[in-house]
């Protein structure tokens, strides 16, 4: 990769290479981050470049992607998801220019997929034939469908309280599933156990310092779709904090090369029953366990495994932090399908309703960005508590005239 | 519209300007189709000036489309969905070249996007404000969802059986949700009656000429999507009959105008328990109402509204029609999902399941695209009766060890 200098120790600063036969620091133990080549980089990604390209996935951003030459890539089209002006929907929140980011439109509904796309590809190249995670669903369904699109094994550890849709696509996608009687935290633990012990690739977040890298290419995107008019503000939900960290570093890399001018800033939203990330910067102290209580479940993580980087995002970016209940979450689902077309899953939707909650802190004139996450259609479960009911009735037209007097529709 | 010279009845043959004043043969009731300007449309759309083209939409296409020049355009993106090279699913179902088309990534999840983008774009357009349509599910959802974004209010009519996904999505979206305690053909003629009565813009595809014409970009962009190498055979599942007859008349657009050399053949796949096109062609008779037996609900039409079209596609096209059971088609879904990382719904895999039935009378070198039609997530009821169940287990090496010796896993 003549893109990528190597991997250095976010704990220590010990210098690595960007190889896979070590995820974490040989000295420490602790977080890798992958540094490149801007320099490089540079010459080779432009604005110019870039527009004549027609490659509509996140392979686009190649030059700034961890990935070895002579890799096969992996089938599946992950990002270069739609960015939708959303007008009603800012009218509505009080944000008078405001777009949203489809990620619930990537291959198996979920932003996770272009980490996972990074992991089975980087897999496949080192020759590894079985891949595994622990996930609270979405990274566990785009790990399992990137596998099964490039011939690798894949074994899944999700918590037991996992939606049954996401649950069934891991079995649809062929993967070996082991629903764990616990929590996040111990669904990690087993996941990390028995991927030391058998030896598979682990594409776990926590860990694998190449899935950040796939994550940043939603920003990648957002800058580009917007002509590289950065926007004053992103707003995206806060889980393990990976994705934020993501989000930040692709306009981070971005900035360094001189395709944007400036930098957005965060707001990181999480579920109020559920939000150590966003309690340390309020407070100033570092992130403590919480409990996981939150219909949101692709952000329920009581102990973020890479709270500390978003940490550092949130705080570099001037960023903002809102926390949601569950209530103003199924609240924005509807909203956001009402006025805009677009049904995200709870934690998909978590950030607009942010949004909603920190409209008093954004100036009017401002450009805000909101990320959905997750397609609605994974956690249906949910919706139902918030979508109501259809009209039940015969097939008959003074049946259906009476009912609508009733309800004052006609 | 420069590109259209107007609509003609496919009964009397009477001609009628294309606009949304009458949807139907003023004389004698019957269906209109629209007539395109080939030579005008050959002067503006060439290969070469698509491949300059930024629109990765079914946008892309406008020349073919019947679309006022002024129209605000639908801000979803529909269309421009994936084609991948499927060669572990093509080995698996005795295929050499297959490419499964998933259109499944569409804003709502289904195919029905491309036509419900149109009705929406023309709706507005001719000042309307209310959209309506009656559907075994996907129609609605993309209506729905198609109108949400533009700002416009929708009646949905669905059969009571209509998977929740499906119902939850049209709730979300804010339409008004009539579900009918009947089959599909009372759902239908409930919904035109009330259309009738209070004026709705009409999104029935058994009605409005206008939708075959979003439907059929599909086969427009597996067309581009080749290097407009026509495959040899198209796979698709049928119900009402519209879709199949939007597939072939994209591809007879496209040798109208000479972007493509040769038309494919049409592999019309429908359920063994709801099958009356089929049978139509095998008996030779006029179809003749089926019950509505099928897992696969968005197929499932016992009266198909769009029968002589599709009669008349396949038949043109030299095609081949395959019943499949419902064991068939969750059997597809899982190999698919495990082979392609694709998951499809029921009537989204009917395609391909067919396709596997039909490997023997396809010649060894033929290149085959079957069309995925909705997404897996949409009706996972029906999913969760193929895919299995995980493994339940404490979050405990010892029980994960003996569970994986008891499976012959490690």
């Amino acid at each position: 990769m003549k893109n990528v200098k190597g991997a250095v120790c976010a704990g220590c600063g010990a210098e690595h290479e960007a190889d896979d036969s070590t995820l974490t620091c040989v000295k420490c133990g602790g977080m890798l981050e992958i540094v490149y080549d801007y320099d490089y980089i540079k010459t080779r990604l432009t604005r110019e470049k870039l527009a004549e390209r027609k490659e509509f996935s996140m392979w686009r951003y190649m030059e700034l992607l961890p990935i070895e030459e002579a890799s096969r890539l992996s089938p599946l089209r992950a990002g270069w998801s739609p960015l939708y002006r959303a007008d009603r929907l800012g009218e509505l929140l009080g944000i008078k220019t405001l777009y949203i980011k489809d990620d619930g439109l990537n291959p198996t509904s979920s932003l996770k997929d272009r980490a996972s796309a990074i992991a089975v590809v980087r897999a496949a190249h080192a020759g590894r034939n079985t891949v595994a995670c622990s996930s609270t669903g979405n990274a566990a369904s785009s790990l399992a469908g990137g596998a099964a699109a490039m011939g690798l094994r894949a074994f899944i550890f999700v918590p037991e309280r996992a939606p049954k849709g996401k649950v069934t696509q891991l079995l649809i996608f062929g993967a070996q599933v082991i629903s764990v009687r616990g929590n996040y935290e111990e669904t990690f633990r087993l996941s990390a156990e028995a991927i030391e012990r058998w030896g598979w690739y682990n594409r776990n977040a926590a860990i694998n310092p190449y899935l950040m890298e796939g994550k940043k290419t939603v920003s990648l995107e957002i800058a580009e779709q917007l002509g590289f008019k950065v926007p004053d503000y992103v707003a995206i939900s806060v889980g393990d904090g990976c994705t934020i960290a993501g989000v930040w570093k692709g306009f981070k890399d971005l900035y360094a090369i001189g395709l944007i001018e400036k930098l957005p800033r965060l707001i990181s939203v999480q579920a109020e029953g559920c939000c150590p990330v966003n309690r340390a910067i309020e407070t100033g102290k570092p992130i403590e366990r919480m409990d996981e209580n939150t219909i949101a479940d692709s952000i329920a993580v009581g102990v973020p495994r890479n709270g500390e980087k978003a940490l550092m995002a949130i705080r570099e970016s001037g960023g903002i932090t809102v926390n949601v209940s569950d209530e103003e979450i199924l609240e924005t689902m509807k909203i956001m399908g009402k006025s805009c077309g677009v049904f995200g899953e709870p934690a998909g939707v978590a950030g607009t309703a942010g949004l909603k909650k920190a409209a008093a802190l954004i100036p009017a004139d401002a450009t805000v960005v909101s990320v959905v996450t997750g397609n609605g259609l994974k956690d249906i479960v949910s919706a139902q508590k918030t979508a109501g009911e259809p009209m039940l009735l015969p097939p008959d037209m003074d049946a259906l005239t009476e009912e609508f007097k009733k309800r004052n529709i006609i």
